[in-house]
């Protein structure tokens, strides 16, 4: 796997910021997670005048060969299914990208399906059609892994040539909660049975079914326990597309959004290979999916909204932007107590 | 105090949205409280097609008599200095409203300065230069509180005759966080220690100094405790003008929003005066001072955000729009699995 240099953000620069966020006239800390989060991205951008346009979403979209155990309520056609429904506007995170001006890039990385070569927006990445099952195999190849993290890398750098300030990642693939749970469990070190949820809707026997796959799973794995062995083994191609894509936008400096639980687990994995990568994440939305509050917790990790949704596609990403770009925009827009007139009678000592 | 014809939102009417959201084309229940906002806003608007657009942000500013028994850490020309700044565009609710299309409207109601009555956008209603101390004798007269109410009405009245389809209140009045503690207090039986908090910025003696005058208060006061005079007593200008907003808007069906304590404190007084208001209110934000979570508790509210802030303005329910929104638009532009080729494999039985 290619080397990324990744410059965590000095905890003085984020410092600096709030000294100034403190000039702004209103009581001191009033304006609460809005102030936390304009102090990193001023650190991040290194302006206390930080923008957040141009923007862009890229859903990557593959399929999992774990997907045969019946780990899913949802079978894996509904992944193309899903492709088609975005390529046409309809699915859930193509309003959200309207409403806040995203652009959004539909990326097949591994998709069981062949998609017309021309006539949609679809970006055509396909590394091959689904992953293997991890109950016998290895999931994917060493040149696999190479090949997706070259497909996050370049996504990032064409963004980054548009002028792109903000990214966000969101996934489609049916069966990709597995994966996320044995990530989780590999990387965390918590009980197997915490790390699994009911992905899109699965009763208490299907979890039962899913959680007896993969403690199966786990027992026939033989290989080392390092990140990437994990990532290799256990992987889905669109979530190691993730990794390579959080990985460069840190490099390059530019924030990113962070979904719910399986993106949270593509962090978790960037981060065990590279730890500062985090300081350019921002966690958009605690999801419902059972893991990832867990996984949030073990993180540190204190996201922008709770609403409960597990739609996947980057959808709790893209409804936690208008905060993040509230934040900028306290920086940008609001009056000092120097030119508003108020008196600073509040962040003087009594 | 005038009358108010208020219609209950049907269960039945809220549940046909539900079903209606149901056929969308995702996993059952997979937007969150996207769902739950849409479904009341759907059945709040009588259309599946629900809009929040135009939408007006009226903030009601005066000042207190009980600010004179130092209850608040700023002093009471901040009301004026907030007040101007807000006029000049750089308070924190100026770029928020900017920022998702919301006309602001600033209005004195009993602001203890007098404002230059050209040259500025400011409404000029007010009442009085600020309420009487409490701690002595009544805040409010019965003629200023029909005044106040009507305020709110006609400030509705004009909003919705421009076509506004969303209304939301915030406030600015040194010491209202001592008059909104009253108010719940009275009106729900908790104990008054629950219900004060820092305001803007009191640290632990000032808290208890606080408390100790609005005990006194309480002590003073010989009259009946229904909510008519209990608001008209413990009463501020901008909360009494805000409680007759909020009737108003919901007896010609307008949705609004519901920002800090403070709003929350109007709320509960509305409620307490006709029950059938908060099915018109979303709220928008669980803030930092203390009471807020527990009077949000005993309204059974959750709020959509909770990010720490207690600016007041309404801040933190213009924060809260962009999610209301993206609720609405999901009704209007996500596909059914009927149009949108995605095989309902989720909601049907297994």
């Amino acid at each position: 796997m290619q080397d990324f240099d990744i410059r965590p953000i000095p905890e003085e620069e984020i410092y600096r910021a709030q000294c100034y966020i403190d000039q702004i006239a209103k009581p001191l800390g009033a304006m609460g997670k809005l102030e936390t989060l304009a102090a990193r991205l001023a650190a991040l951008q290194d302006t206390l005048q930080p923008s957040l346009s141009p923007r862009e979403h890229f859903v990557f979209a593959a399929d999992h060969g774990i997907e045969t155990e019946g780990v899913s309520k949802s079978p894996r056609e509904v992944t193309h299914q899903v492709v088609y429904s975005m390529l046409r506007g309809g699915a859930g995170i193509c309003f959200l990208c309207r409403q806040h001006d995203f652009a959004l890039h539909i990326v097949d990385v591994g998709v069981d399906h062949e998609f017309p070569l021309e006539g949609t927006a679809l970006i055509h990445r396909k590394i091959r059609r689904g992953t293997r099952s991890f109950l016998h195999e290895s999931a994917m190849t060493e040149e696999e892994v190479d090949r997706a993290i070259s497909i996050g890398v370049v996504s990032v750098d064409e963004a980054v040539e548009r002028g792109c300030k903000l990214l966000s990642f969101g996934e489609m693939g049916i069966a990709n909660t597995s994966t996320s749970a044995l990530w989780m469990y590999y990387l965390t070190d918590l009980p197997l049975e915490e790390c699994v949820g009911r992905g899109s809707g699965l009763d208490y026997d299907g979890v039962q079914h899913k959680l007896a796959i993969l403690r199966q799973a786990v027992d026939n794995y033989r290989g080392p326990v390092d990140a990437e062995a994990i990532l290799r083994y256990f992987g889905g191609y669109e979530m190691v597309v993730t990794v390579g894509a959080m990985l460069r936008a840190a490099e390059r400096r530019v924030a990113f959004l962070v979904d719910g639980f399986i993106m949270t687990a593509c962090l978790l994995m960037a981060r065990a290979l590279y730890p500062a990568v985090t300081d350019y994440a921002f966690y958009g939305h605690a999801g419902d999916e059972a893991g990832h509050a867990r996984l949030l917790r073990y993180l540190g990790a204190d996201p922008i909204l709770r609403l409960g949704m597990r739609l996947g596609e980057g959808t709790g990403a893209i409804c936690a932007f208008p905060i993040l770009d509230s934040a900028a925009r306290m920086l940008r827009e609001m009056a000092s107590f120097t030119t508003s007139g108020v008196t600073d009678y509040v962040s003087s000592p009594e």
